[in-house]
């Protein structure tokens, strides 16, 4: 085009360059203070109940937003397994540092002890990834990826595109939560749940189904003790932590509801956030990235307002 | 090219395709267990005492290798505070989810109550990138980098270079360590060390000087109860976790070292390894990913054989 058509590039230049920079300038540039201080009641979503799952420890409650929209199957079969109390009184039988903390049925290998299911599903096809819809909302980040074509955000969970193959697939950044399989690729289905707790272990994109990710309470988990065997496996049944159960929220009277609502991701206010952090202008910076990484952008949480 | 000499491309073609095909059908892929059992003592590399430090916690040591090619005067001055016991009976004032715990002098704001600096320095100037040296031990990942133009590994550290700036800089991964420091850029010097145990903050890289990074003990600092304070400081002194001393491991009698060796990151077994984290060949994978980012790499910690 250049050599053909010069002057065509300067009209373009200058019909659109002086409103960018227009534009650009009237700005000033924002912190992520700044940004959600100015956010309005519509910026803000509650989280859908139905959706939504509680895993009751002890040491207080993980609040777990599901994806419907990419791992359908999964995300009813946990509701299926947590309203028959499938989960209620298994344990995390595994931390392993910079990885994950797995909740399972620490008697799933015999036979006699194992926990049954009544109604829901032991294992279900694989939910690695699915058709990219590009009706779907994605507000795609400006840096690129080392893993994938495009990355982004649809709804309140961080997403990757190829539209090559037609794909799209949830990505492993710290709080997501999957279903662990052993070898075959059908062989989970919810009834051992993982959380990231470490450095996004994005070799596990499009190996294993994510279905959701920690929204409240990830400090309850990431600061389990290891386990010392393999994998970071508990090695001794006392050290395994109970789960006291995992309910939706839907099912839980309003009064012990955790109401929160997720910064949406879909808008203007979403797009200066991301900006906030890719050019920190907080004081304490000295020199500002100008670029930003799919897993360190937040997605704000706040109590209904 | 292509246009002009169809032929050379053709000739370029036979003369190199078959042989990448042969060398590359030759080699089984390896998985990171074939290629760490296939490891000859060269390959590894003990700790320079001189250039390791002990954080001694009442639940066990905290190994940390530092990096006296990229922070020279903070590791000398890290040195120096550990030998005129700086650091003894100070605390872990700060741990804050998904991104870094923090020791300090909690009493560093009160003139009549801080610890005294005897002979080393308070603060020190910055030493957030330095003059890329071509000279230095460089293995470049293949995959790229959403920060940085280069990534990779120089002596056991994870690395970022810009030809263009001719600067190079320690990256923020999971488990490195460095000096916390105020508003100003050369307000910090060591008496305030910070580890990450999160997601790589990579805004970080080059805001604030690394000086080094844990090879043994992370899970003594990543599983502290979080702080509820800003920042996640603790907000009661009780929970504050006490550094029973920080010793340089040259100091220390030989009977009481922690004798540990680490994978050298300049030679083709590590390329070996590269590869065997970007395509994982464990049967348990169904996909391969192809790519991986520097924070995904491990550098393997044995004790020295």
């Amino acid at each position: 085009m250049s050599s053909r058509a010069p002057w065509l590039f300067a009209l373009l230049l200058l019909l659109f360059r002086p409103a960018f920079a227009a534009d650009a300038s009237k700005r000033k540039p924002l912190t992520m203070a700044d940004v959600l201080a100015a956010t309005q009641a519509a910026d803000w979503q509650a989280l859908d109940p139905e959706n939504t799952v509680y895993l009751e420890l002890a040491s207080g409650r993980v609040v777990i937003e599901m994806a419907p929209n990419f791992a359908p199957l999964h995300v009813s079969n946990v509701k299926a397994l947590a309203r028959e109390h499938y989960y209620d009184g298994l344990s995390i039988v595994r931390a392993q540092d910079n990885y994950v903390v797995q909740l399972a049925d620490p008697n799933a290998e015999k036979p006699e002890l194992a926990r049954k299911i009544q109604h829901a599903k032991r294992t279900l096809p694989p939910e690695f990834d699915r058709a990219l819809d590009p009706k779907l909302p994605f507000t795609r980040l400006p840096d690129g990826d080392v893993y994938a074509p495009q990355v982004g955000f649809s709804g309140d969970f961080p997403v990757a595109r190829d539209p090559k193959s037609g794909k799209m697939w949830l990505i492993h950044c710290y709080g997501m939560v999957g279903a662990g399989r052993d070898a075959p690729a059908d062989s989970g289905g919810g009834t051992e749940l993982y959380v990231v707790i470490g450095h996004a272990p994005r070799h596990l994109d499009r190996n294993v189904t994510l279905l959701g990710r920690v929204v409240q309470g990830i400090e309850l988990l990431s600061t389990l003790p290891r386990g010392t065997g393999a994998l970071g496996f508990y090695e001794k049944a006392e050290q395994r932590v109970l789960i006291k159960a995992i309910r939706v929220a839907a099912d839980v009277p309003l009064t012990e509801r955790t109401d929160l609502q997720v910064l949406r991701t879909d808008t203007a206010v979403f797009k200066d956030l991301i900006e906030s952090r890719r050019n920190r202008r907080e004081d304490w910076f000295k020199f500002q990235a100008g670029h930003i990484e799919i897993c360190n952008v937040p997605i704000p949480v706040r109590v209904r307002q």
